[in-house]
């Protein structure tokens, strides 16, 4: 056995740990008896002990050492293993058992405190994690900055700075665009009605299936905060149902789908190894956007969509296809992120992105958070914040110790807006099959140029290689305008 | 920190991936996506390579020599610690490989075999496995007897010698009452009817509430073949539909509850010790079949049961209780264990026990246990084995290695009628309880007894404390022949 071999088998063994790891997390969210929380605590932290142990195994250091590549993927692979083992090497094995049970306790408290209205009883554990993660943020950084040393594990080389700016560039044509939309004389109606769940979870798996998801690699299962979860041969994915909104429901689905499709669609080849995910955060997130958005809540298949529903609930409270259009993306003042519209959505976002780098610089102190959030709340979107669950409680990410993640969903939508243009002008006829609830051909685009590659390329490279143009904002806000221009009649 | 605390230390560690290790097979068994079948053998692998890696450290060794217990139950985790290093200590790393990898294949090869009725394809794969058992007893027994160090690993303590001796003094009892009551005038009537899924599923959690499952640390999911699965605060129950025979659901349902009760009933400061487990498969049976026959089969529990069916079923086929009771205890000649009423289950165990002797004494080729089977089939129950689905193939123990596990089923119901007439004494209204469809007095009784102990004591003195009597059969076959003798008017 040469080194390579040797390192490429410890490594097989420590992807396949890995994935029992997330497995656990989805039986925890789906399956898992409420009574079991604290043993799954326990089972979290040894699994993450040897995860640790093995991603500082001083023998990758060797191996590394001696190893070399025959072509591009083996020293790809090299390469990633080589930046796990020195970000490993770098994080105290007390720290990150610490942050394991820490973060898997933190969930439960996070989710009765939401419930319950009552951030005292959250804000005490968050800022136990924030410590932790400041800890973990100086140890990555090695003198460096903190935020972008949290950062890549999200978004391998990004940096705040380069983010920041992006958001500058973009927030006043969406602010234009927002205060346009809630000013215009003609506002899409709501959809009206009571909505079964068991008719939604069919139309939700039928969504699903028109945007190929492949059963036999999954199944869907309902969880308070949607999510998908798993790699190779079994990604799952989880939905939640509203009967009054049944939009809720079903482009949940879809944008979930877009997550495990990304995973399902990478080249088999890869499996067990560095390149089997998805690259980044942003990576993924622009497949369950340009899923749920560009294509899911786009004319045509929301055409298609409007007649599964009218047969599936014996009618809507909109009247056409085209009310149900505008329906489908209307835009109204809200506080819940996962329920924005696209018009609003990455300025909820930049109010996340601006507190948490606050927080980890500290700068801002965890109990003067809910006040900083709802300040910031009521001057980006002019309303100010009724209630903790609407506001500063709203998200499980900071609870599990998700800091520097928040920016991938906006970096999503910007690279969602550069595929979409490469593949609208790739594939003319796509609505001619989104219409007829087929998305085959956009998933096929979507595979073949981007999905199947996995981790092999650097996410700007990846969309830049997929699209043939460099990453800007532009395609995305030129969108948006015309989009919404239209639906609102502006 | 004190050898005894870093040794104490690793092992909650190891419990802990060993119950990850379940919650995999588990999630295998009931929710994985079907295509997903490669990639959980590659994490089963990985995670049972890393627990013989744990179960085999030499550090293990070291803190033994080093650790001194400062009471009894400190004692005992030592002293389980101890046997199992040392027996995975004495089991060479290719073996165990060789082992694993054999006994996952045989699994596949022995479905498909009794699938097509064919034991040519599989008897081969047997006779390998047979020979690394019996290289694995030989290296356990360390000069002693073969069967015996097998055993060891499900019922520690006991041998075959001791086994052999009950079993003979049982066989002559039960089969005469098996004659009796295969011969006798009144028969009772099989129930009749189509049983939708959904109200037996509806029954079925009727049935595990009544007999006090804990839903806050379980749940209950669909499997082929009903197992329970985990311990702590988390122990699941599976079980599985046969539209036309209801009593196969709620049946299985109630034996599955007895396991997961045991798991659950432990004192749990016995967490991720060696001492929060059930001490061995025949206490643990002692439980599913007290909870199964002696509580649920019998008049009282059945008579709530006959009434929650009727109303359920809107009516039964037969006319009133007494008639379900005897329905419920109807004794039939079959070929298949699992399917084995009371009277005639040992009577399965025994014929598994000689043969699988013989086998690993190297008194049987396995080239002539068909012939044997069938040979021995007709002596013990008087018909000739039909296929052979029904007879040699019908188990899947032997295809994954477990030689010395039969044994401890008929163990479990000999504990489990020693534990019945204890309770009975103890209980004297208990049929007032139970004919409320409240088995909680049970449970109780059970859960402080026996349950709480976990592993603390060796399986012969958990029962004798608990009964406050030596080990005997006569407590069950007294049971038997008074209650079938009953049921058959003899």
């Amino acid at each position: 056995m040469s080194a390579f071999d040797d390192l490429f088998a410890f490594q097989r063994q420590t992807e396949a740990l890995s994935s029992i790891a997330e497995r656990l997390g989805w039986d925890q969210e789906t399956v898992m008896p409420r009574g079991a929380a604290e043993q799954r605590a326990e089972e979290m932290a040894a699994i993450e002990a040897v995860l640790h142990e093995r991603r500082t195994d001083p023998r990758i250091g060797e191996w590394l050492e001696q190893a070399g590549a025959e072509d591009d993927e083996d020293q790809r692979i090299l390469d990633l293993i080589a930046r796990d083992f020195r970000r490993a090497s770098r994080i105290p094995a007390r720290l990150a058992t610490e942050l394991a049970r820490q973060t898997s306790l933190a969930q439960g408290v996070w989710a009765e405190a939401r419930a319950n209205d009552a951030p005292q009883d959250f804000l005490p554990v968050l800022n136990d994690i924030l410590m932790l993660k400041r800890e973990e943020a100086a140890a990555l950084a090695d003198g460096g900055d903190l935020y972008d040393a949290l950062l890549e594990d999200y978004e391998p080389g990004a940096t705040q700075a380069e983010i920041a700016a992006l958001f500058d560039a973009m927030r006043p044509r969406l602010v234009a665009l927002r205060e346009e939309v809630l000013g215009a004389e003609y506002q899409p109606a709501m959809l009206q009605g009571h909505f079964a769940q068991e008719t939604q979870l069919r139309l939700a798996r039928a969504c699903a299936t028109a945007f190929g998801y492949d059963w036999t690699r999954g199944r869907m299962d309902i969880a308070v905060h949607p999510f998908s979860s798993g790699r190779w041969q079994d990604s799952r994915i989880t939905t939640r149902v509203v009967e009054s909104d049944p939009f809720n429901c079903l482009y949940s689905t879809i944008h979930e789908v877009g997550h495990s499709s990304y995973e399902l669609g990478i080249d088999s080849d890869y499996a067990f190894t560095p390149l089997g995910r998805g690259v980044s955060m942003g990576a993924h997130e622009s497949q369950s956007r340009i899923y749920e958005n560009q294509i899911g809540r786009g004319r045509a298949f929301s055409g298609w969509l409007y007649q599964r529903m009218s047969d599936a609930f014996d009618g809507l409270s909109v009247p056409d296809a085209d009310a149900f259009y505008a329906t489908v993306n209307r835009v109204t003042p809200g506080f819940i992120r996962t329920e924005a519209d696209e018009v609003q959505y990455n300025l909820h976002i930049m109010l996340r992105f601006d507190l948490e780098r606050d927080l980890i610089a500290g700068r801002l102190d965890v109990e003067d958070l809910t006040e900083a959030w709802n300040a910031r709340f009521l001057k980006d979107f002019g309303v100010a914040v009724d209630r903790p669950a609407n506001g500063v409680l709203q998200d499980v990410h900071w609870s599990v110790g998700l800091f520097g993640y928040f920016p991938t969903y906006a970096l999503g939508n910007v690279y969602a807006g550069c595929l979409n243009r490469s593949m609208r002008q790739a594939l003319p006829d796509l609505d001619r099959f989104l219409a007829q609830g087929d998305a085959a051909p956009a998933v096929e685009w979507l595979r073949e140029n981007m999905q199947r590659h996995g981790a092999l390329y650097p996410p700007r490279t990846l969309i830049e290689n997929a699209t043939g143009e460099q990453i800007s904002e532009a395609p995305l806000l030129d969108y948006l305008e015309e989009k919404f221009g239209a639906i609102y009649r502006l």
